[in-house]
């Protein structure tokens, strides 16, 4: 269920904060993957879309968002080509590259149609995942060069900003990696005229100094993790799984009280963070723990003094990462003041390749 | 990607293994969620499947399956009802029921056609999720005979198996509280003449005096996890994951050398036991590990000895746990032999009401 008021103030403020920093926003799609909810991050002022992979890319330019950059080092198959060259022909396409050999079969599997592709250096900015060093970014520039492709600039995602403390710490890596990142390039003789950051936690934290754009995503829903991180409140959180208790047991000499609810990890995902303080939250319910998540399951335990729901009452949980439980929804329910206003889609649900 | 031979092998290995200890063999559909693998599954002697809610059951009576359990204690709003009604007019279904007022509720919904549902009571054999104390099986038998359901015995799930060391343990409460559910609904004069059990870790080792049905999942397709736990062995493994290396980086002052794979939390399911290794396993590299996962990446690390994939590698990954990555995909591909023989749609996908 989303909450279409909440939604909307989330993508606004966003949107404003983005722009009273003077940088570009680029909103990570992957969040959503529903088409309404991109339409309404365009009319908000983002200048186009991200997206991970390049099924998901089709969904959106086929619904006519005409900028979007893939944040992925894409190893190119012939088949892969063929749909880059597809979507280069209706949209301003920009693709990730970490390595010259990967730059390199990118331009050779785009042939002709290069030109018409540019991309960014990843760089790694302290998260240890993909992404050439800062330093080295020029030549992966070269080679996608040489290759025919357009080098636009450099973005990098400070993923190692999800943890307790972090976000200040490596939104400052994150600038430091971009200038370095773009020094690199310049040195070569290639203008970083875009330098692409920020993850929810840094989007905000992002100095213009250094960074041109910021790619936020679960910023338009906010989920359990940036609630604990203390990124957003309960106030923010736009969207909610619907839940039921099922099964009640009060306390035995093996087991603690507990509720149990049909929402699990097909609904909610698993992802659970050593920091987080459980497999998700429950809204109404700020004082309840999911202790234990399977599939078809959430084992929730309360403190002694609160309020229990009851056996069949209804509860609302917020999923740890909300970018892994719509893509566990085909499609959610949009309220407004508590009423069902529309259903939407989650149309780039799936398109893993 | 699907391994047909390995998966036929293990379908007929589990039917031969169940069938030689006398028991009913209800294999748990939400592993595969796929039509043909149901059929196969029946045509090994299957009397019938296990499901987890009404719309896979939906999915797999409309298939022809005559016998579907759905092994959850439903809370029936009025639509729920309906829809069950519409099942019991085509296909024997039984339902799990864990207290009086779900069995009362669910008679009551069900109105003139409770008597075409059965119930089976679920009981906690340890595992402390849903399910009443064994000696209290009684009073939720006598609910649902109240409400018009035939009472047709009595099960539990015994998902504390699922760590090392358990399965024994484990498989030894699960026959003491089918035992003493029985027990319990005897005193009250119903006779439990289903008493079903059995996970895949615990499936071989029931022993039939007490239970007289299992319903094991994971055996088709095996996991990470079953392979870490010592219960299937890497050549059992019917499902893998095709990734490709998009990424790869030596050591730095900073961080450990490591590949990226362009297969995530979203096409693996982000489960990660304790007791795991990492976030799933590489087929043809036993000493490599998934350290780090995201929504499109894995970063994986390998053994300074090992002989590793170049950038651009396909490589093969066996998920943690096999039932949420399978409802992470649209359609899979079927081999034989390393050639593509078939695709099949898993049609149950996201069935979660």
């Amino acid at each position: 269920m989303i909450d279409l008021d909440i939604l909307e103030r989330n993508i606004e403020r966003m949107a404003a904060a983005v722009r009273d920093k003077g940088l570009t926003l680029r909103p990570h799609a992957k969040t959503h993957k529903i088409i309404e909810i991109a339409a309404r991050q365009m009319a908000a002022g983002a200048a186009g879309l991200t997206v991970a992979t390049i099924g998901e890319a089709e969904v959106f330019a086929e619904a006519g968002i005409e900028d979007i950059f893939i944040a992925y080092p894409l190893w190119i198959s012939t088949q892969k080509a063929e749909r880059l060259r597809r979507l280069a022909s209706t949209a301003r396409i920009s693709v990730g590259v970490d390595s010259a050999a990967g730059a390199t079969r990118l331009g050779s599997g785009l042939g002709q149609a290069s030109g018409r592709v540019s991309v960014l250096v990843e760089i790694d900015s302290g998260h240890h995942r993909s992404g050439t060093m800062p330093e080295a970014a020029a030549a992966v520039a070269e080679a996608a060069s040489r290759a025919g492709l357009q080098v636009a600039g450099v973005f990098t995602f400070p993923g190692h900003s999800y943890a307790p403390g972090m976000p200040a710490e490596a939104a400052a890596q994150e600038q430091q990696a971009l200038f370095l990142a773009a020094e690199s390039l310049a040195a070569a003789g290639f203008e970083a005229t875009c330098r692409s950051g920020g993850s929810t936690p840094t989007a905000l934290l992002t100095e213009g100094s250094v960074a041109t754009e910021v790619r936020p995503g679960v910023y338009v829903f906010g989920d359990a993790q940036q609630l604990e991180l203390g990124r957003c409140a309960v106030e923010d959180i736009a969207l909610t799984v619907a839940a039921t208790v099922v099964s009640h047991h009060e306390t035995s000499p093996d087991a603690p009280a507990r509720f149990i609810i049909d929402a699990g990890s097909k609904i909610l995902g698993s992802d659970r963070p050593a920091w987080a303080t459980g497999f998700g939250r429950l809204m109404d319910h700020p004082d309840a723990r999911i202790t234990a998540l399977s599939e078809r399951h959430a084992t929730v335990e309360w403190s002694e003094s609160t309020v229990k729901p009851a056996l069949g009452d209804g509860v609302r949980v917020i999923p740890n990462h909300v970018c892994l439980a719509i893509n566990l929804a085909d499609d959610v329910a949009v309220t407004s003041r508590g009423t069902l206003v529309d259903r939407w889609d989650v149309v780039a649900r799936g398109r893993n390749k």
